[in-house]
Formats: C-alpha cells, structure tokens, sequence
C-alpha cells in the first residue's frame, strides 16, 4: 500500500513544526490585540503561545490526506482551536474547575478578572465563527459546512453537553459507558469534529468520510484514556497544568475506572484502531493522520 | 408613495402576534430539553417564554421587506434570540452585573447556579450557528452569510467588545461619542445585523442593503437611548427587571449625559431618522419595519 510505503519516509517532526508555525501565525495575526477595552489582550493571552495545537493539526493533517483547500484548512484549524481556548477559559473559572495554572501560566480569570475571563471566552467563541466565514478565499458552501461541523461539535451536543455531564457527575461513581459518553461529548466531538473538517476543505468519498469519522472517534477517546493515565503518571511543571486533579477532586476517570495498566492498553489498542480506520479510508496520503495518532497516544504531556 | 399608501392598513399587532407565535413555535421546538444533564432546562428557561424578541422582530421585518426565503429568515431570527439570551445569561452572572431578575423570573444563576448559566450561556452561542446551520432547507451560501453577519455581531468587534467597554467604563465619565461606541457595540451591532441577516434572505440592491444598514443603525441607538430613559421612569415590575440599576451603579446612560427631557428628544428625532433611511432604501413594503422604529420607541418596558 502506498502509506505504508510513504510512511517510512515521512518526517513527522519538520511535518508539524512546519504546521505549527503556520497556525501560530495565524492566530496571531487574526486574534487582535485591538479588540476594545483590553479585551484583545485577555483573548490573545488565552490563546497564543501554548497549547499542543493538536486541534489544528487534526484538522490540517485531514486536510493533507484529502487534498484540501489550504486557506480553509488554515482557518479551521484555527477556529478548532479557539473553540478550545474559550472552553479552557471558561472551565477554569472558580464557579467551574478553578484552577489557577493552565499551560504553565496563571489562568485567564487569575490575570485579568474573572468578568474579563467570562467575556474573553464569549468572544473567542464568536469569533471562531468569523475565522470560518471570510468575505472571500473559501468557497461559501465549505464555510457553511465548516460553520455546521464546528458549531455542533460546540454545542450541548458536544463539548458544552460534555461539560454538563462532568459537572454533574463530581463525586458519582460512573460505568465505563457513562464515562465515555461523558467524554465522548466534552472532548470527543471537538477532535472528531477537527479530522471532519479538514475532510470538508475539499470533496471527498464516502468511504473516506466513513473511515476519518472512526478515525476521529478513535482519537477522540485515545485521548482522554492517555489525558487521565498523564493525570496520575506525571507532575504538574510536565503537564503545565495542576496534575492529580482528578483524583483530588474525586473526578472519574480512565485510571480509576480501569486501573493503570489497563488504560494504557486500551490507548495502546486504540492506536492500532486508528491505524486500521485509515487503512480503510481509500486515501492515498495519511502519514500525518498516523504519525497524530501516534504522537498523541505517546505524548509525555 | 406605496408604503405611504401601504402603512394606512398595516396591522402591526397583527403582523406581530403572527410572528412572534412563529417564533416561540420554532424555539420551542429548536431548543431541545434532552440536552444532558439538565443544560438542555437551564437553556430553555434562559430562551422561552419571555423577552420582547426585538430582535426577531427586526429580522422578520427585513426578510418581509425583501420577501426573504421564509426558512432562512426564521432560523436567523431564533439564531440571534439566542446570542442575545446567552448574553443575558452571562452579563447577569456575580463576576459582571450581579443581577438576580430577569424578565420577572430569578436569574439562571440564581435557579440553576454558576457553572450551570456558565454552560448554558456557553451552549445557547454554539447553538445559534446550529441553527443557521441546517442540513437542508437554506442555500449553504446563504447559511455562510447568515454566520459572518451573527458572528461579527456576537464578537470583539460587536456585543462582547461593548460589554467590554461596558465593565471598564463603570464609574467614568463618558463622552457622547465614547458612550455612543459602546452601545453601538454592545447592542447596536446585534440590532443592525439582525436587519442585515434578515436582508440577507434573499437577493438585495446595494441601495436596498446601504438603507437598511443605516435603518439598523438608527434603531440600535434609539434602543439603547430608550432603555436609558425607562431604566429612570419605569418601575422593576413593568420593567421586568431591576428599574434604577444603571444610576445606581454608576453606570454612564444617555439621561446622566443629557438629561431625561433631551434624551427624549433624542429619541423621537432616531425614529424619524429611521422612517427615512426606509424611504431611501426602494423597497416597496417597509411597513412591518416602519411600525418596529415606532414600536421600539414608544415602548413603555
């Protein structure tokens, strides 16, 4: 097969520096410091230098595989990750998570106030909305599509649900269904919704569409497995976050569902998921798809 | 004139109780109580069953002038309910106004608690681009126009700059123009795009859209003079909020900057500003958008 092949000759490491440095880009340069009464500031705080990007990079490597429109690739990718930014905003605040660390930084609330952390949030909701619908460069019916696709993967459908259930859920004892719904929506619907609209930057098959929709599901519960084993297994300065959250918090987890060893099987088993997902695709190019895959489940943070 | 002709036998309660049934039907049904884990009732008591809907007003009234696809039109109208009613949600919250009633009902916070408005708030944004969103219906280049315009409006550069400026000009002393800039923002772009998505709905004139931008426009200041006016002569129970909050706050208005009797003035010289602008625009049946200017300056609540 032809990834197989190209898989051996792809460089990963200059792949995603090469796309971090684009999106980084970007957002800095879309994310204006000029929005009124220091707004601006607290949204750009929230959003530029940190983060794994690896909302974008879903999106972007999903473009890769499809042949997208690169201009609709970029913006989505940086929509993805607003949408992200305000929920990391948001569920930091002290009637949320209150959290005080967030990528080695003081949170949002911490450094500004919390009014302004609300609204920062508020904002960059919005406007990944109008990263996804400029006057010209992508085609009007991609941007509805991208606007639909991101729009639901937000919503009480997706993430704001997901959150919902958490939140409801501190202290309660949950199945292993419960709390893959759970996460299913909180963080799942975003990652998913990522690999689907890199899919949309250009026409693609149905079967592809049915391969990096399993692909994004996969990823979306990877993820979350590798996100509560890194919870237990290393400290706060690695993560850049406060860790042994979860558990202090009495939070369910992964780990505390299925026992550490367990859960780094299952992110194990769920890697060679997503490896066969894309082999079914049809696509000529999934290298970076795999090498995310990859990456994500043996990430150290 | 036709709409000289045509405003003799308007029935705008009529055309009114029409459209705001159509609305309440569609929001009703749009905004689902299966949500999880009860954000689906915190979103609907944010939405139903109360408000004026001025802002769905205003979009059926655009769409009526331009005979707009009538799907569209609807699913906009909701769509900006919804920024609105999130934005409700969020500026009542204790980190900004504090504010414990709302349309004669406790405020979300107060009902559900904090994280639980937070999510609602959250939930109510991403749902509006849901709902312009749809799989069928809208032509998808419509569905992107329809977002750029929300999105915009919703953003830092429209109702969360404002509120921004808003929270940092408390106890200041504001000019005229700085005191303009911030509501033109925090409801006047909201207002002037809930015209403009209505225009939106079908094919328009550059001189059609240029006169319906400056009806927008007018309509959003007069609304913000309005409100100033009746936050000093109305009483909290036709107010259906906390009457007195802004002088109380020490919060800068259009009556401490120019007295009630000016302010007043003002106010009637905006709804004929508006009756023009619609003359100017060669639409032939701005009566329901004649009848809004009047209705929203006369209004007692």
């Amino acid at each position: 097969m032809d990834s197989v092949v190209q898989a051996a000759d792809f460089d990963f490491k200059t792949w995603q520096a090469t796309r971090l440095a684009e999106v980084e880009d970007c957002l800095s340069r879309w994310v204006s410091a000029d929005a009124p009464a220091g707004l601006g500031e607290s949204m750009r705080y929230a959003v530029l230098d940190g983060g794994k990007r690896l909302r974008p990079l879903l999106v972007l490597a999903a473009a890769d595989a499809v042949q997208g429109l690169r201009d609709a690739a970029l913006r989505a990718a940086c929509a993805a990750e607003l949408i992200h930014a305000y929920s990391l905003v948001h569920d930091d605040m002290p009637c949320m998570d209150n959290d005080v660390l967030r990528r080695g930084k003081p949170t949002v609330h911490v450094r500004f106030g919390e009014a302004e952390a609300l609204l920062a949030g508020d904002a960059l909701q919005a406007l990944a909305f109008e990263f996804l619908t400029p006057d010209e460069g992508v085609p009007p019916a991609m941007q509805a599509t991208l606007c639909r696709l991101l729009a639901r993967a937000a919503g009480a459908e997706g993430m704001a649900g997901g959150q919902a259930i958490d939140l409801a859920s501190v202290g309660k004892a949950l199945t292993e269904d419960q709390l893959s719904r759970m996460h299913r929506l909180k963080t799942g619907a975003l990652l998913q919704a990522c690999v689907m609209m890199g899919a949309a930057c250009a026409d693609t098959t149905p079967a592809a569409r049915k391969a990096l929709l399993e692909y994004g599901a996969i990823i979306g519960l990877a993820f979350q497995v590798v996100d509560d084993i890194l919870d237990v297994v290393a400290d706060s300065q690695t993560l850049g976050k406060t860790a042994g959250k979860d558990a202090a918090s009495d939070k369910p987890t992964y780990v505390s569902l299925l026992g550490l060893e367990r859960a780094q099987q299952l992110a194990e088993e769920l890697r060679a998921k997503a490896h066969a997902a894309l082999a079914q695709s049809g696509l000529a190019d999934t290298r970076a798809l795999t090498a995310l895959a990859d990456a994500l489940v043996r990430r150290s943070h």
